[in-house]
């Protein structure tokens, strides 16, 4: 049966780092921004329109429909829609890391799919210290970064799976890489993949 | 340094298990049960009185005030003053295990400790399960029984910690006994713990 790992994670918590580590360990590939660019190809909008969308917290997908929202609304169904064609092409290819994307949710009800859903998290300070030092600084306080980016994915994850975000009732196993570290984290998650 | 870990945990999860089952692995006491026991020495209060007191939702810890409430009240703030203290003195025996009551809280700011904090959760049809045929059949439906106990714990945790019950935020890792087994849980905690 196809092995498949879906990493969560909190913004600046390392969890992208951990998918690409894991992934290295189990020597399977690691979807992540390949997904972003195969959504690009197939529905025709940029990557940037698309990382835009699917984190906007802007009405999430029903919000109120003037002009502009009604375009936002078919925009994001687009591109929901091919995010999770893409998705389910990728788990037809074999064992695989997926980071975020929703591919958790996406992927829950296939019954021929060994799913391992792991959520990544981290102490603030240490978010802090991780967006200023790896994405670089930005006018904006990075305290308030945190707090909006944490707004929007949790808007972004809420609208379109009726789940809550970080809740660990969603996840098999969660882990912060604050106490854990992103070694340990991708190691702890390699362990159990392997005894599966 | 002493090294303790502290499992809280979903009712009906196994968490207690996982907690004696990592303790025997690691070769430390557990704490569980025998906390409540000495909470009853120290206060004069009965064990059922400390189990009903300190996991009621009536008005939780700051509650309106009638007779009834004051003396509810004064009970316990009583139970939970020596709750915290039999916690230190149980730590400043050496390295153990401590199940439950609010423990990754009351040493969460003890400098002198390594603390390794440990949630564990379980899908509700196992809980259920397990309720079944672990702690019997009562006239109260299984559902019911676990959203009630769910809703006092949750109440007494936030009441005295002043923190989510559940959040992974709280914790160093959270595991899923569902997808991961008790065995399998104890295994994974007692990994980490000793790499540390």
């Amino acid at each position: 049966m196809t092995k498949i790992i879906t990493i969560s994670r909190q913004f600046g918590s390392g969890g992208r780092t951990v998918g690409r580590k894991l992934a290295e360990k189990l020597g399977i590939p690691c979807y992540d921004a390949e997904i972003i660019q195969k959504i690009s190809e197939k529905s025709g909008y940029s990557k940037e329109y698309i990382e835009e969308q699917s984190e906007s917290e802007a009405g999430g997908l029903f919000g109120s429909f003037g002009t502009a929202e009604l375009y936002g609304y078919s925009g994001k169904l687009t591109i929901w829609s091919n995010q999770c064609r893409i998705i389910e092409e990728l788990a037809a290819q074999g064992d695989c890391v997926i980071v975020g994307r929703c591919a958790d949710y996406v992927l829950k009800n296939r019954e021929d799919i060994e799913l391992f859903k792991v959520f990544i998290y981290a102490d603030t300070k240490d978010r802090i210290h991780r967006i200023v030092h790896e994405y670089g600084e930005t006018d904006v306080k990075p305290e308030k970064r945190l707090r909006e980016k944490d707004k929007r994915r949790k808007a972004y994850y809420e609208v379109y799976t009726d789940q809550k975000f970080g809740d660990p009732l969603n996840y098999d196993m969660c882990l912060n890489t604050s106490y854990l570290g992103i070694e340990g984290c991708a190691d702890l998650i390699a362990g159990v993949y392997r005894e599966k």
